[in-house]
């Protein structure tokens, strides 16, 4: 009983905290807290054996997340594990890019993807199972026109550590060029003040190219106007694989999708 | 009261049965039972975050464990957590192959590495400190030389499901040439009957080079002779980097060490 009484406290305290920090109108309540090894059995094994495979990119090209893991996933990412892990990156890459001794030639970019690396779609996605609703491009370029996204704050902590180091820093987004203007703001509401550049989808260049290939293509872009790519970070390992990707990639954590 | 008796239980009934199943003669109840994230505060992150920007290839070449995470990592090596990821993704590998529609020609092979992918050596570093303690190569060569090392068993599973499908087995191990008798012995002892190949490290004329460049001009040699790499799993980042790396690669669970 005492266990029960303990978890609930833990459970609105997260809430409370997260909920305010992510900007969530969203209630944890009905979401079960899972202890240890997270939980629910998916087909033989566990959801957090799951989001291992998924963040080690052993399982891909997964179209939503297992329905069983629904109350396991929103739970990792609106609690404390989701942003340990992110800091954890992010720390990585700071530690990596403060170590390097750089020409001091206004050369030297990092490149950040947007959505789930600098700005966090949890508020759409706790409204849409988080990752159990198949992709809505209606509904999600609905909520990205809203243009209220909030930073992910361990990023937000790389971003300015990085300017602070001389490094320019560079977007690359799968977001379209109709989404330039409103992206532009939410990155200024959000707290990200300066960038090098902001590189958005041209849609009919990349009609039917993969991720991969679409930043590929653009970051290799950006090494021939001279710039040289320090590092790269994403959530998606669509975002660090292919070519020219960097002297150093850095995976973020993303449990609610998989973009190839 | 009634949760500490609760764990308690837990660590012994883990213990008893991962202690038999590793074949391991080590007490696991001076390691305290985490709960949650995983415990301990490695200046600013969890040791469950450290453990993940180890397997999403974040956190590298790194010598040791944090001193802070030996009981951690201990608790998740001997746990089930441990069992559960490594399934995870070796049911993933099966999956890949059994969906693939193979010539039947005896040229497809899928490459595994010996250790903490194919042979466990959880016995020897349950008496180093999981990790803490630097590698020790008399230490551990002397392990190596009883060929003793028990399977892994989701490993296992794997190898069998892909004779089935046809698939040939290649062993591509760091172990050198002289350790290739007892690596033959302990492999046929462990339940590994049957392979194709057998690639042991020529310590002459790798030497200096990092495993990721032996690896890679060994798969090549392979892929020269004829053979098709239809998958490649490791516990290391380097056993799956590089080049010919074969057609899709698995990462197993490993956070006891890191090979470059």
């Amino acid at each position: 009983m005492k266990t029960i009484v303990l978890l609930f406290l833990l459970a609105a305290s997260i809430a409370t905290s997260h909920g305010i920090e992510h900007g969530i109108d969203y209630n944890i309540y009905p979401l079960r807290m899972k202890s240890g090894s997270g939980g629910h059995y998916i087909n033989g094994i566990t959801c957090s054996s799951w989001r291992l495979g998924v963040e080690a990119h052993n399982i891909i090209e997964w179209k939503t997340i297992p329905q069983e893991c629904e109350g396991y996933v929103g739970n990792y990412v609106l609690g404390v594990e989701y942003r340990q892990d992110s800091k954890a990156v992010n720390r990585e890459a700071y530690f990596y890019a403060r170590s390097l001794d750089l020409i001091k030639d206004g050369k030297n970019i990092w490149v950040f993807d947007v959505d789930e690396t600098t700005l966090s779609n949890l508020p759409y996605y706790a409204n849409h199972g988080f990752g159990v609703e198949p992709y809505n491009s209606t509904a999600f370029n609905e909520w990205v026109g809203l243009g209220i996204a909030p930073a992910l704050p361990e990023s937000q902590k790389l971003y300015h550590k990085l300017l602070s180091l001389g490094i320019k820093i560079v977007f690359l987004t799968g977001r379209l060029e109709s989404q330039r203007d409103i992206t532009v703001k939410n990155l200024k509401d959000a707290g990200y003040s300066t960038w090098e550049k902001l590189i958005v989808k041209d849609a009919t260049k990349y009609k039917g190219k993969t991720a991969v290939t679409y930043k590929s293509s653009e970051r290799k872009k950006l090494e021939e106007e001279g710039y040289r790519i320090i590092g790269n970070i994403g959530d998606q390992w669509s975002d660090i694989l292919g070519t020219n990707t960097g002297n150093r990639t850095f995976k973020l954590p993303d449990p609610l999708y998989y973009i190839a």
